[in-house]
C-alpha cells in the first residue's frame, strides 16, 4: 500500500508533513510518498535523523496556497503539466502508483484538482465532502459539507449511498442508519429539496430512518446524515463556532474568581478531554466521496499528530477497499433504477 | 398598554401563565389579559392570594395543543368563531383591544392563527420567525428560523428590513449590522438563493455587511442575520443540540473522578452562569415579524420567569412602536423600488 501525502498542505507546511510521513511510515510499515519541493524535503528529512527509507520523495515545484481561488486555481488544478503538489500527488493515484492521497491544503483546490484529474466514479454526478462529527457515544458522518452548495435530489441519494458504504467499510457498521437533515422530524416536512429527496431515499434500499434534526444527530441516533453542501457547511461551521464560544466563555468564567479558578484547575484534565472530544483533528481526515480515487482532506491547522491520524484514516479506507465498494454500490443503484424504469 | 397572554400555551399550562400574569402586572404596572378557560383561571388566580386586579380574564374554551397539526390545526386557526386561546387572544389585537400577544404554545399554531387573523403587514409577502442568539458580548437576531422552509430573495430582503427595525427599536442599535448566512464569507459565494439575494441587500439601504458564517455570528460581529427558514431552523436546532451535548459531556466528565468532582463543585456557580447564558428563555420571546400585529412566541418549556421575560420583550416592542416602524420601513422600501423602476 502506498499513501501520498501533500507536503505543502498545512498552514505551517512542510514541517508537520515531514514529521508525519516519517512517523506514519514507522507506525504502519507502509511506504509514504511525500510530494513537494524535493530538495527542501530531502534536507528536512535528513535532519530528522531517523531512518526514513520508507518515505519516498516525489518532486513538485508549484503549490496551491490557501489564497488561490477562481480561474487561477482552476488552471492549476486542471492543466495537464501542472506541477502543484496536489496535481502531482493525485496523478500518482490516477496512474496506479499510489492508493490514497492526503492533503491538509486548500479544500477548494483539492476538490478541483481531484475532479479534473480523477473525474467522478462512473455514474456519480457529484462528489460530496464528508465530515465526522463527535456525537453521544460515537461518531456521525455528514455529507455534503460544502462541495455542492446547490444540489438535486439525485445527488443527495448518491451521497447517502456513498456515506453508507463509508460507514459500513471503515466503521464496521453493518447497516448504517442514514437520515436526511431537516427542519422537522416528521416525514413530509422539510424544504422542497428534502421533500423531493425523501421518497427516493425510502426506496433506495438503504437503512433510511427519515428526517433528523440536530438533536438526533448529536444524540447519536444516526450514523450518516445527508444534506446539500450549503446546509451541511452551515451545520459544520455553526456547531464548531458555538462549541468554541462555549469553551471560551467557560475559560473566562473559570477565571472570574478564585474559587472557580481552583475548581477549573482541578477539573482541567476533564475539560481538556472534552476539548479533545470536540476536536475534529482527532478523527483524521474526511474523504471526498465520489471522485474516482481516495482523496482525504485534513484541516489546514493540522499538526503532525493530526496528519498521522489522517494517513491512518486513508490507510483504513484502502484496506477496506472503500473505492471499489462505492463503485459497486453506485453501479447496483443505477441498475436497480434502470430495472424500475423497465418494469 | 394591554398585553395578552395565552394561558394555555406552555407545556405545564396554565400554572406558569397565571403566575407570570400576576407577576408581570405587579412588575410593570400594566394590564395583562389572560386568555383561556375563565372559570379555571379565576379559581387559580384567587388561590394565588395576591391582588390580581390588573389581570383581566377573557374566556376561551378551546386550545391548540402541541400535537395539533395539518388541516385540523389550520381550521382551528382560521375559523371565524374559533374559540382557541390563540384565536381569541389574537382577535383582541385585531380589534384594537390589546397591543401585543404572547404565547408559549405550538409555534405552527401561533403562526397559522396570526397569519389567518391578522394577515401580513401591507406589502409584506412572508412573515419571519426570529430567534435571539447569545453571542460574544451580546446578542444576535436571526430570522427566519422556521416559518418559511423555501424562500425567494425578496422574502429574505424583507426579513432584513424587519430584523433591522427590530434591532434598532428594541436594542437601541442605531445602524444594525445586517448579514446573510452563507457557506463562505466572500461576496459571490453561497447557494443560488444567497447569490441572488446578495445584490438586493447591497442596494437595500440597510447596513449590510455581506455574507457571514457561524464564526462571525457567535463572535458578535453582526446584529441581524437573515436566512431562509430551513437553514435558520437547522442553525438554531443544531447549535442548541451541540450546546446541550457539550454541557452533558461536561457533567459526565466532572463526575468521572473525585478531583474533577471537587473541581466541578467549586466551579459550579460559573458553570450555572454559562448554562443561563446559553438559555434562550433568558432572552424572552421571539416575535413573528411581518404579521400585522405584535405576536411573540416563547419556548414551550417556559416557566413563569421565562414568561415574564416574554411579556417584558413584548412590552418593550409596544413602547418602541415596533409595528408602526416596520409598517413604515416596508412602505419606504416599496416606494423606493417603485421609483427605481420608473427611473
Amino acid at each position: 500500500m502506498r499513501i501520498v501525502l501533500d507536503a505543502m498542505g498545512s498552514d505551517t507546511c512542510p514541517e508537520p508533513e515531514v514529521a508525519a510521513a516519517v512517523e506514519a511510515a514507522r507506525l504502519f510499515g507502509e511506504e509514504i510518498i511525500l510530494v513537494g519541493p524535493a530538495e527542501e524535503l530531502k534536507a528536512r528529512l535528513q535532519s530528522t535523523g531517523t531512518n526514513s527509507a520508507s518515505v519516498r520523495l516525489v518532486d513538485a515545484t508549484d503549490t496551491i496556497s490557501m489564497s488561490d481561488k477562481g480561474m487561477a486555481l482552476a488552471l492549476k488544478a486542471k492543466r495537464r503539466n501542472s506541477k502543484t503538489s496536489m496535481a502531482v500527488g493525485i496523478d500518482l493515484l490516477k496512474s496506479g502508483e499510489a492508493d490514497a492521497f492526503v492533503t491538509a491544503g486548500n479544500t477548494g483546490g483539492a476538490m478541483a484538482t481531484a475532479y479534473f484529474r480523477l473525474e467522478t466514479i462512473p455514474g456519480v454526478e457529484r462528489a460530496g465532502l464528508t465530515a465526522t462529527f463527535p456525537v453521544k457515544n460515537g461518531l456521525c458522518i455528514v455529507l455534503d459539507i460544502g462541495a455542492n452548495p446547490d444540489c438535486k435530489p439525485e445527488h443527495i441519494v448518491q451521497f447517502a449511498i456513498m456515506g453508507s458504504v463509508y460507514a459500513n467499510k471503515t466503521r464496521a457498521i453493518e447497516k448504517p442508519r442514514v437520515a436526511i437533515l431537516s427542519n422537522a422530524e416528521e416525514a413530509g416536512k422539510g424544504n422542497e429539496l428534502v421533500r423531493d429527496t425523501f421518497p427516493l431515499l425510502v426506496k433506495s434500499g438503504l437503512n433510511f430512518i427519515g428526517n433528523v434534526e440536530g438533536k438526533e444527530l448529536f444524540a447519536g441516533e444516526v450514523d450518516v446524515v445527508v444534506t446539500d453542501g450549503f446546509t451541511g457547511n452551515v451545520l459544520l461551521k455553526s456547531t464548531e463556532a458555538v462549541a468554541k464560544f462555549i469553551m471560551d466563555i467557560m475559560k473566562e468564567q473559570l477565571k472570574s474568581n478564585l474559587i472557580s479558578m481552583i475548581g477549573g484547575a482541578l477539573a482541567k484534565p476533564s475539560l481538556t478531554k472534552i476539548k479533545a472530544m470536540l476536536n475534529p483533528d482527532e478523527y483524521g481526515a474526511a474523504p471526498l466521496l465520489g471522485v474516482n480515487g481516495l482523496v482525504f482532506i485534513a484541516h489546514g491547522r493540522s499538526n503532525a499528530h493530526a496528519l498521522v491520524s489522517a494517513i491512518k484514516a486513508a490507510r483504513a479506507s484502502v484496506e477496506a477497499n472503500l473505492l471499489g465498494s462505492i463503485q459497486s454500490a453506485i453501479q447496483d443503484s443505477i441498475q436497480k433504477s434502470q430495472l424500475e424504469v423497465l418494469v
